[in-house]
């Protein structure tokens, strides 16, 4: 694959950004990456593992004659991250995030950039529930999808730019407005992680009870729920704070589909029960019609072992 | 490994008989294995795929001399099931279940059955998202937990026997009181399999709306939901008909906690949430240590690929 960008700077050296590196060194698809993450400590275990072409120790540097820089931080911090490097911004260069939000992103961080440059919020659905600079792996956007919400009117060079950079990358890119990506998040993500969390919690909570065995019968179906509840309370508190209001409405939905099903088992309505079961059943089929997953037939657990 | 048992029958042949099956065969547990399924369809389908060492067109030719038969239905049809093979079992026989209940089962089964019979009743913590004869494979419980409840005054030598046979299919083998066993699984599997139908089912609802952007965008977190939630419908229709009151307790606390999320993020209370997160994240290193799950930094994908 061909260079896209000549330099780029990933701002924020976490799961996401260092499976960026990873990901855009296999593909060739970048002169150098520039890296920079407030912590010290992370800045010296990315140079220890050879993440980033160049760590460096200020932002500005960082971001100093890049072509792309990427923010790779919380969706809560994107604002500030976004004033100071305004500054040292390259006339045309580009500016993106992978924040899980968009619309609070946009609202954050836009009003700093300067008109010289092109601010493409993008979204990559891929993740794992480990963090840090030493969590990403080349394969992780391999055949996920990447959402770019472009403003009205920004280059077109510009954007397909970016595209062929995620492309590269291992993503399907497609482009949505924001609000609309909001929506489709608090659906598809933001919601279930919510309620992951929460079932956890609880869980936790009667385990003092009984004395680990939430833990050690898990395999019954909690156990995908603490993968998902173990994901970085950090970003996961800024998800739900900055997409506060598709996420009420689906936990409101939620809420009242529970309470539905709970008065039928309370007064044993059998028939709505097995109707909705077979309705939900087949949803999975379309998944897994649609490349998103396996239909390995064990939870892809014994293929997992050595 | 040694038989077991000179004569088992299997009675009903889904997921977890034809499991059972295939793994008694892998073990050389039993002498002879036989099957019995209400369905023609799916003594056809037995026949056909060589599950059972015989396939009896009726019941007590199934259960007649065996040394063990083992119940394989839905929850909801334990009692009948029981009424109906009692005037056949040898004297000196085990019957035991493999129901997600147990309270409940017993009920429903003991008071048809011989004093000549031990009733053992049984629950091995495994299972997949599909169902049917074909659905089976032999490592299914490898590494599962079995957990056993055996009434009090029940021959040691039959428990031991049983034990034995279920350690030879490759479960840990527990026992456990009847109503405890049914509280740890309302917590563990029953209130989260509601969880996900709940959400796959909300998210049905908004599909209409997005044109299958949910099925599309899966991986972001929902997709582990559509998994448990395309469970076979009849059989979580008895479970939760059957474990009503602790489930019903379990999703009263769940609520309890997921409004106190709401509000945290209508009230902004980031604090609230990121402590919770991180509680959270805990249990899922336990579950890890306790060998139940898989620390694959990508959620087990990328090594499923061919």
């Amino acid at each position: 694959m061909a260079v896209v960008y000549k330099r780029v700077a990933l701002i924020g050296l976490g799961l996401i950004a260092s499976s960026m590196f990873w990901a855009i060194k296999r593909g060739g698809l970048a002169g150098t990456v520039t890296g920079y993450a407030r912590s010290a400590e992370t800045r010296d275990t990315a140079r220890q593992i050879g993440l980033c072409d160049q760590v460096c120790d200020t932002i500005n540097d960082a971001v100093q004659d890049a072509d792309l820089v990427v923010l790779c931080v919380p969706v809560g911090a994107m604002g500030a991250v976004a004033a100071q490097i305004a500054p040292y911004l390259k006339d045309g260069a580009t500016v993106s995030d992978v924040g899980s939000v968009k619309r609070d992103v946009i609202e954050q961080v836009g009003p700093h950039l300067p008109a010289s440059v092109a601010f493409i919020p993008a979204h990559p659905l891929a993740g794992t529930e480990h963090s840090g600079p030493t969590s990403g792996f080349a394969e992780l956007f391999d055949n996920r999808w990447c959402l770019l919400v472009p403003a009205d009117g920004t280059p077109a060079p510009a954007i397909a730019a970016l595209r062929t950079l995620w492309e590269g990358i291992g993503c399907n890119v497609e482009e949505m407005d924001a609000d609309h990506h909001d929506l489709v998040l608090a659906v598809t993500s933001h919601a279930p992680h919510l309620i992951a969390y929460t079932m956890v919690g609880v869980a936790d909570d009667l385990r003092r009870v009984t004395d680990s065995e939430v833990i050690k019968y898990s395999a019954a179906g909690f156990r995908d729920f603490t993968r998902i509840a173990a994901s970085d309370p950090t970003m996961w508190r800024d998800v739900f704070l900055t997409n506060k209001d598709a996420t009420l409405e689906i936990l409101g939905r939620f809420t009242e589909e529970l309470f539905a099903l709970q008065r039928a088992i309370r007064t044993g309505d059998g028939d709505h029960l097995h109707a909705y079961f077979t309705r939900t059943r087949a949803i999975r089929r379309g998944i897994i019609e649609a490349g998103q997953d396996t239909d390995a037939p064990d939870f892809g657990r014994a293929k997992l072992k050595p």
